[in-house]
């Protein structure tokens, strides 16, 4: 570890001092390995350049492979000899050896080492996942020089931190197609993850075609759900990257959907239910006292639980306030009568229940952490998504299930949904100083992020996930003490436009909505608005879950705009050099005079319904950038400007179009700093 | 007719003294209907819009009802209180009638009208499929005022001239996923095609799965193939946007990947044949003389045809020389034996076989035109691709099939895959003045666009079928006497950005591009030269089919560029301004100092490999820019710096990176004038 630490902080010292240009063509790996070291080789890449694949192959080294070929060939412009992988070719100059095959599970092996030397490239491991572990490191280190693109010369010897790291999506509140998901994935394996948690079913939707129950896709998925064959080719698709597919289907609550179909199940008799539109926590809940809903369940999960190999099976169980429970005479009869004193205590008999139905079937339960309750068998994994700030303490209930015996997968922190800096969720360490004994410490299995798409369509998914998510990743693989921010933010804005070689739209579709915001006239105002601009945080955008329903548009400014806006990050550090050190005075200049021209762009296309709104945004952006570009260059401030540029100030402070200017805070010490500092009356 | 033409004429020319963003707010319609007249109201967009069908429906107006809803609600920013169509509702203000089902054929009727009044929309078809129709056009007059988004008050009644109008898009050359195919439909749809080519194999890749014969994918696909629940997801997209779908497996040439799995059908015995990598014209041809073949065809073909259900099935036949016939003294024999004079008696006999196995399955056989021998059956269709540029005469293949007795439908012209302007495509007029009878017309069914794609993966496909299918779109729908390829381009503009809405990558991968080449540095130098540059035409590109194998690096810089380079089109008609009418002067300096300065930021990124071999492009842009800029300011030219601007020219007309500069004519046209007019010495 401490050769780690070492390299870290030599390659960070170095990729301060040197320029963004020869920043990226140092290694940009992401996650960090468990041991890198470097030596002076290169690589250079040529069409020569062969990859043969050693070891009994069953199709995912191979494909990896192929999609290594593709992709090297594409980023370098190479025009390489040899389009496909060969087998067992001693004379090819990449090779990979692998000894055997990953049954995917939590008890796999990714270790794997990679050695890039002047003429040969040698990656070796156990399984083949490890394997295809290794080919990503790999892409990750071609770098280029005036002779040509090369591989950085390296030895890395790696391994995962934790056996889970996972991603969520959630394609009930907005559906997402196949190939959504299938980018995505491709996505997570770049970035090592292991695991795709898909949320298959809540109150806005149900994504499955059932052919026991054809309503629950007809009327529960209002027409947008996934075939039986989509499903098996998504699930085949995330093997052959080394991904497990986790179902998740959430009952007995979030189960509007179910109810709109089948109403018969609900613990409100004699009533009819519509798939809910709005975003929020809702009363349809299953009714746990009928031996109908059992009956239900297993015929619904017999015909489903075949399509998903991976031995769990995620029941949700969260957010059931069970006030539906509570309004049923005859429920509350059947609680006394089974002795079960609170609601909590009804859940778990309807949860055990269904741990043996799925037992059955072969699959090991999982729920969010309410199912937690002193009568859970441990045989269940607890999805922990409540922490400190749930008002649980410290490690929250990833802790306790790990105490309490559970094997256990934290998303707290982890909710990127909430639209919050990768600082925050980069910073979120799992297991922290908690005093654990190996047995409680190997009852982590590690982390998801969770993308719930009350928010996000097709269109802007990508950028709510990406690249946020990388650095996530990183913390589920890396060592612990690979954290530091400013390291990881340039390493990250590598591995953020690589993605687009995978097909994602994180980049490309921030410009595409606004085109349309402007019917297709000049977009410079507005990009340039959306680098310093971030949408509402933490769901105020949607309060009360009643602003944006299902089918509200998502294309607007801030489904254009971003976490961590890329302008607004770098003018936090320059601010900051400039009033703590003295530097970067002409910096700080250029991004005021930039944004003190953006009203000049922006009046042009003002007269766009959809662009009105932004127009204080951006008159007042450009008169405080322009009033403060004065004061610092002429280094006087007199006290009409400063109440101007106070009355600037009050009017950004205001949301417009549910984004937020993500500059305010470095603007007011700007203007306390001209206060203190160039004041004359 | 007249009043179409009347008002396109006042049209045209109210749109050309109209500034950029009310044209833009005007009628964007494309294909133009048949007759449209304007009436003054305005149906505003807001939260009350709703829509309701009327008639029997099978989900394909349910469908585009809801595509609508979604596509206006995110196009128009408006939130919008019903996210679902109502059915056989009063009330609704969008109101959409049709009587019957169309079976999707070619006896379809696709007429529709449509009446856009002050509070009230009414769409009316006698199919389902012209009611599809109607929406699209619809969808195609929403425009903004100060008051908000609104719909155009017009009148139409609208059919289309030719029932058959298509994009064929080659997957074996390149495959291309299942996603790639769907959103190309969805774009097809929204111009109003109506035929889905599918081109499946070809010497480079068998695209079907085969149960009876699984070599065909797994070697013949190199596992890039479309499942059996693929190809009918497909069919079902399709149909539900009333586009038909016709299969083409090509044979008995284009046969190379067939062999490759089962090198006994070929006509050279006892060989191996692989999978071809290069482009061209290849020799691998199945024997028609083996029983055994027909076997396996008609094994193959019934276990496939049932996947599709038109009535037409497409056998290729096309670009066969017979030289493995020619080469096998057996295949001879045969020859003598049944009276076969030439290989193209041979390949009759071959067709007329494969018919008979069609029509057992239910289908018409269709076939390049080579297929039309003497003594071909008048019952197949003859798909032309051979014009007078082939050595035909007038109206090429497509006419001679007519007057021979086929259905036929015309490719010639509409090679997209050329690279040639929409201005050639779209002033190809598929009968002319050529007479016919009413019954030799009838059999002109229409046409189809060819996306081959030795030169197209899924990343640029987009941007070589789109805009200018667009446009072809028209030339199969609308009547002869839309022509005018100005106002054709004015409408094109609008439509081109449209098109992103349904998830089109031709414009935002053109970035995407760039920014891979420059390894995401500043981008605006390459996206400015990427304006005036396009990529080499007419299959130059590929001189001989070997400087690009199917695997080679297609995100090169002339990945990124396209037909009808923009900054060109545009300069071309200011520079004839200046020089014909004096005109534009400063508007024609604008651009000559925009490239002036392009040197400048290329020369920051000029070290990037796949850059640097642009750099003479860049610089001798900027140098003759300037000077001209120069020259034409001051009106003065001397000797000396017209010899040094014409050295600049030789340098540019040399191709750079497959790309050719697109203002190479406008240039040395300025230079011209400026030797006559500014002169001194």
């Amino acid at each position: 570890m401490k050769n780690t630490k070492a390299l870290i902080l030599v390659l960070f010292m170095a990729l301060t001092t040197i320029n963004a240009q020869e920043m990226q063509n140092k290694l940009s790996l992401m996650p960090w390995p468990k041991n890198v070291s470097e030596n002076t080789a290169k690589f250079y890449i040529n069409s020569d350049v062969t990859i043969s694949v050693f070891g009994e192959d069953q199709g995912r080294v191979r494909n990896a492979a192929v999609n290594f070929l593709r992709r090297l060939t594409n980023r370098t412009g190479i025009f390489l000899k040899n389009g496909f992988p060969s087998f067992n070719d001693d004379s090819a100059n990449i090779k990979v050896y692998f000894s055997s095959i990953a049954n995917l599970s939590i008890d796999d092996d990714e270790s794997y080492t990679l050695e890039v030397l002047e003429n040969s490239i040698i990656i070796n491991a156990n399984t083949d996942v490890g394997a295809l572990r290794g080919i990503q490191t790999l892409l990750q280190l071609t770098s280029y020089d005036n002779s040509g693109y090369f591989f950085n010369g390296v030895s890395i010897n790696d391994a995962p931190r934790f056996v889970w790291r996972g991603l969520m999506i959630d394609v009930a509140r907005h559906f997402q197609p196949v190939e959504v998901l299938k980018r995505n994935l491709d996505a997570m394996a770049s970035v090592k993850m292991n695991v795709f948690h898909w949320h298959l079913t809540d109150d806005q939707g149900f994504r499955v075609k059932s052919k026991s129950f054809p309503k629950l896709h007809e009327i529960g998925g209002d027409g947008f759900y996934y075939t039986h064959s989509q499903i098996k080719e998504v699930v085949e698709y995330a093997s052959n990257l080394g991904i497990r597919v986790i179902p998740e289907f959430d009952v007995p609550g979030h189960a509007t959907a179910i109810l709109a179909a089948y109403p018969e199940y609900g613990s409100v008799k004699d009533t009819t239910y519509t798939v809910e539109r709005n975003a929020g926590i809702f009363n349809p809940t299953l009714d746990p006292t009928n031996d109908k809903t059992y009956e239900f369940l297993d015929t619904l999960f017999t015909e489903i639980a075949p399509l998903f190999p991976d031995e769990y099976f995620h029941i949700g169980g969260d957010e059931n306030e069970g006030k539906h429970w509570d309004a049923n005479p005859e429920i509350q009869k059947f609680k006394k009568k089974h002795n079960l004193k609170t609601n909590h205590d009804l859940q778990t008999y309807f949860n055990i229940k269904l741990e043996k139905i799925l037992n059955r079937l072969g699959k090991k339960l999982m729920g969010w952490d309410e199912i937690m309750t002193p009568n859970m068998p441990t045989t269940a994994v607890i999805h922990s998504w409540r922490g400190e700030n749930e008002g649980f303490s410290k490690g929250g209930t990833l802790i306790d299930a790990a105490k309490n015996g559970y094997n256990t997968v934290l998303s707290a922190g982890f909710y990127i949904d909430r639209m919050l800096s990768i600082e925050h969720h980069y910073s979120v360490e799992p297991i922290g100083d908690v005093s654990l004994t190996t047995e409680e410490r190997k009852r982590i299995l590690g982390g998801e992020t969770t993308m719930w798409s009350e928010l996000v369509t097709p269109t802007t998914i990508d950028s709510r996930i990406w690249p946020r998510t990388a650095a996530i990743a990183e913390r589920f693989w890396s060592p612990k003490e690979i954290n530091d921010i400013e390291n990881m933010r340039l390493r990250l804005e590598v591995v953020n436009f690589r993605l687009e070689e995978l097909g994602l739209t994180h980049i490309k579709n921030r410009d595409v909505i606004l085109r349309s915001m402007t019917n297709n006239n000049d977009i410079s105002a507005l990009k340039s608005l959306s680098n310093v601009c971030e949408p509402l945080k933490v769901y105020s955008r949607n309060a009360g879950g009643t602003e944006y329903q299902t089918y509200s548009p998502f294309t607007l400014f801030a489904d254009a705009c971003v976490a961590d806006a890329k302008d607004a990050v770098a003018f936090n550090s320059l601010v900051s050099n400039f009033i703590n050190d003295n530097k970067d005075k002409e910096n700080v200049l250029n991004y005021l005079n930039l944004w003190a021209k953006n009203y000049g762009s922006f009046s042009k296309i003002e007269n766009n319904p959809n662009v009105k709104p932004l127009k204080d945004l951006s008159k007042n952006l450009s008169e405080v950038s322009e009033k403060l570009a004065n004061v610092i260059s002429k280094e006087t401030l007199d006290s009409k400007t400063l109440t101007s540029i106070q009355e600037n100030i009050a009017v950004l402070k205001a949301p417009f179009m549910d984004v937020e200017l993500a500059i305010l805070d470095e603007l007011e010490s700007l203007i306390s700093y001209c206060k203190s500092n160039y004041l004359t009356n």
